[in-house]
């Protein structure tokens, strides 16, 4: 034992505990969605959030992480032998070359270091948060064919492509380096690597899928359907909240960074924020708070606050918190009076619009503390308050090229798929209810023998 | 690297991830107090379970955090500039300066600390338990806005004065080196600072209030009104007994001092008792076993053991243990029959009663092999059976003076706020249920589309 | 602080926090026996998995850690203090001396060792996960007077000395060294220790307590009886999960050794490829993914894993997790028809098939990368496939060790039992439900005043 493989455990055990901890978002985010949506489908949209976790794996494993950390670059901070990770995809772009994917470390193959198997983990757990978003916003119409098609498609593809871009060494993270915009793409935990692209991959896949029986009247009114238990709801958002502090304070994948303690703070900060207005908007707008509108302004909180809670101040993650909740509930409003779409958790929303704002937020209040070197640029990251438009347009070049490709990819890869095999069940399957369709059995048999 | 930094990273890791759990304690309490109390009020009670967390971290960061550690020599072994944080306003009793709160590090302006950053993560979420509890004793008829204003008087005055007094550097603290009185008053983890302020509080607002309608017969008879979910009680005892284990260990602030082993073997010890007192105490009273109560005999093992776990053998946690579990029975019943007070959940009991037993066994049972220099008092803290009669007083009067102030401004404070606003719902409201009254929408709508 | 205690520091926080995580594991299994039950019985299958931690608690505190680990050599590598913990039952075969239990360490007397008391929680909350398995087979029917005996049998005797023999210096681990098979049994987290005693315990009450009335039809046909809420099965299984990413890397009892990683990594895979065999074989089977089978298969991998997870490659991991998602259906299927025990959840086929399945895997498949020095034998632990046919006997005869002795001894306990005090209900008290027969309240009342 020596100094540095003890700083080595803590990073190590630090990772993988937080690691643990994102890995148990996915009940809440079972819980969020079940409880959102209606009992005759309460067993379909439970199995699915338990089998995205097992297709992510598979697809993540076999293909997606090599796609997003094979590349040159990704990995040497953890000490992997460079000859095992650095297979790289390449364009040149006016003159320079970048990164689009990784080509080594499918299947984990070569990989001996304990450090980069750990990192697997972690990295695996938050492409798990991804994957589960559009299984909310597709929920109650899905087929659970197209659904496990779908499963290897976000983990093994879509995550993994738009990963390395930001996080892997690809192109969006070198438009510092090359071009001078700030540090490039900056997302410290994944505002946008992992909920900007689940929200708008649910996007594209309920504009695709179309809304449920009864959810627009013939005038395009949009009506309430209500999910069956709001308290299940509330619990699954406690679960994400508290997984929250692993997947933000983790993202330093080391215990020996003492930053892990302000990113924690702001991650509480904004969540309260977020929950707070949310409950002010929808009192002030319906006369009373509304439970569910306050569960998604927590969760809305914490997306934006995911890129950001490195790099901020604690009055700053308050304001985030604050926008988040007003912003996720005009964007349900939005979603479903202007662009008719059917999403019935909110996934959009929370994951998409606020993730959105989380990097451009970032790029606001970045206060040129943190991040020395980052992306291979000298100096810390600051936002425009601090004097730095630069790094503000890097976060918005990255926001909307996650829009672009991510919304592309998907919605062709749902049209596609529901050209061959359909992805939604038939009218009488749904009005009947998945659970009977498609599942063994329904959720809550009430016989007593 | 070096091996000091090294163990504050250690540290800085171990308070931040019991930091955590003792956050997801708030799933629990959500859960215990939802499945205590009736369908109609289930989106309310958890509601109100979720937002604490969102008012109460509001009211700390912006002023509680200040006046609780403020003062001087509260932060001193966490490495806080001095000069920052050490504003304190003090009495004089006796010819002693005595504190009485901080007057520093509001909105944790000027604080650079890591380390104080993380403790305020730490004592946050500390307090967000005290807060919780009144919205158990409180539940199924308190008005929404009234709730809104407890929870910035809770989080930003109430738990913060008494905090300070024990664990800010303030005058209970300072009992034995002023007074000699032991080591002045002891509370390892908060059975007082926390528990017993919230079943006080819980008592003063539950005495105001009103019990529910059809709660006691017109012979002042109370009637049983059964919660409408115990597994979902259940699960959240626990929830709790897991966040327990953060609670307590976690309180070290120290992951390098080995006595989080048997501190953590305690608080398992006496959770083990508790809820087996309770489940023979019941079973011998009413023929068989009480689920409930068994799930309540567990917390009161753990609010009891709360304040001595790290000055206690294993044997004593035992005992400890078992004197908590039939207590709380005792209790929920002398608060029903005898102050005729009405108490959905039994948080006056277990977090009130049990609260106050844990600061006394401590005074009986502090083994002397802990405690060197606490509070500025040389040797070891040490309990009556084994000499020192000293604590045992110091003990008294901290209970004593918790009783007293919690008791008096949390009176004041609801009759205040009930003549200006009123701080209970209307009879037809509360027949109806809040959730109908007071929010959007119900917990389990039943209707399929 | 030197290196060496910053590192003993490291090992402890380790230990401790994923001894918490595997403690929760007690919430996963009470959520899939309830939700696997039927409404009736909820309470009673509730405080069954709540009491049994706290019956637990105390057997294994007052008795069985002692008979399992108070023997030669067990904790020579925790430091403590060999005159106390060096006690051991003795016999002697082929001229062979062999431990079978300990016999020093009841109720911690004598220990002072920190490090050994945070071992004491962690192989606690090990020995409650056995106790709790049979609480799921034998469900709906099981008397709580017997209940509560059993906890007692389980904790304080049976876990203990099984454990003794391979985690306790005892026999079954000494096959290595005295008689040259491989490294003796090896089971590095309990597949064996810890399930498969459980599972096989499960057996035998199953067997005498005898089937609920109307699982089989006259001419012995099994009729489903279906679990009344199936997402709450399907949320346990998550916690579940959770927690074993404590008691599989945990069991390494240190966070400094960089296998913990490998570790966390196999035993995600394997719950991947058990969960979705699972989906598949039912798929095929019945036409359509049975949720409560997922969860069953995913369990099943984790089971199976859990012995190996240390010695085997990430692609070992996944084909034992394959066949484990398909074994756990092919057992539940012959439990019910061939053998015609009545168990409710499946802990027979989860626990005891798999947990077989688990230590014979590893005989298999290790890799020879880990494990020197094992049980006094030198070199790494190697299985089939590796070149090592001894290693794999050593686990046969492990496996028929663990069966034959639990079986024998529980099912000659629970035959006692049933002799002198009856083990189950009165037939009037299992239709009527156990909660109205045995317990004060019913898990859902609906009344509202």
């Amino acid at each position: 034992m020596d100094i540095t493989s003890l700083g080595n455990s803590i990073n190590l055990v630090w990772m993988l505990i937080t690691g643990f901890l994102v890995m148990f978002m996915q009940a809440g985010f079972a819980l969020v969605e079940v409880g959102m949506t209606r009992i005759k489908n309460a067993n379909h949209t439970m199995l699915m959030n338990m089998m995205i976790y097992a297709i992510g794996i598979l697809g993540f494993f076999l293909l997606g992480f090599g796609l997003m950390f094979g590349g040159v670059g990704a990995l040497s901070t953890l000490g992997v032998d460079g000859a095992v990770l650095s297979r790289e995809f390449t364009i040149t772009l006016f003159g320079k070359s970048f990164g689009l994917f990784g080509l080594s470390g499918f299947a984990l193959s070569g990989i001996t270091s304990m450090g980069v198997i750990g990192f697997f983990l972690f990295q695996l757990v938050f492409m798990d948060t991804t994957a589960t978003i559009p299984t909310g916003a597709l929920a109650e119409r899905w087929k659970w064919k197209a659904f496990v098609i779908y499963g290897f498609f976000v983990s093994a593809i879509l995550y993994p492509i738009y990963g390395n871009w930001v996080w892997g060494g690809g192109w969006l993270s070198q438009l510092g380096a090359s071009f001078g915009f700030g540090h490039g793409l900056v997302d410290f935990a994944g505002s946008s690597v992992v909920h900007m692209v689940g929200g708008v991959c649910a996007m594209a896949g309920a504009a695709v899928i179309g809304a449920r029986i009864g959810k627009f009247k013939k005038d395009g009114t949009p009506v309430a359907i209500p999910g069956h238990n709001i308290p299940m709801a509330i619990l699954g958002t406690f679960i994400l909240a508290f997984g929250w502090f692993g997947f933000n304070p983790g993202s330093t994948l080391s215990g020996t960074d003492p930053r892990i303690a302000i990113i924690a703070v702001n991650t509480l900060l904004a969540s309260a924020t977020g929950a707070f207005a949310a409950m002010l908007y929808t009192w002030w707008q319906q006369g009373r708070p509304d439970p569910g509108m306050c569960a998604n302004g927590m969760l809305a909180g914490l997306v934006a606050i995911t890129a950001p809670c490195a790099f901020v101040t604690p009055l700053a993650a308050l304001v985030i918190g604050v926008i988040a909740g007003f912003l996720v509930c005009v964007s349900v409003w939005f979603v479903e009076w202007v662009l008719k779409l059917d999403d019935p958790v909110g996934a959009i929303s929370v994951h998409g619009a606020n993730g959105l704002w989380g990097i451009i937020s970032l790029g606001i209040f970045a206060d040129g503390t943190y991040g020395d070197g980052l992306n291979g640029v000298k100096g810390m990251v600051t936002g425009l308050l601090y004097g730095d438009v630069s790094q503000f347009f890097a976060q918005l070049i990255g926001g909307l090229a996650c829009f672009l490709f991510v919304f592309g990819l998907s919605f062709i890869f749902f049209k596609v798929q529901d050209m061959i095999m359909g992805i939604r069940v038939s009218p009488e399957d749904e009005v009947l209810g998945l659970d009977r369709a498609e599942m063994t059995s329904i959720a809550y048999p009430r016989d007593i023998m």
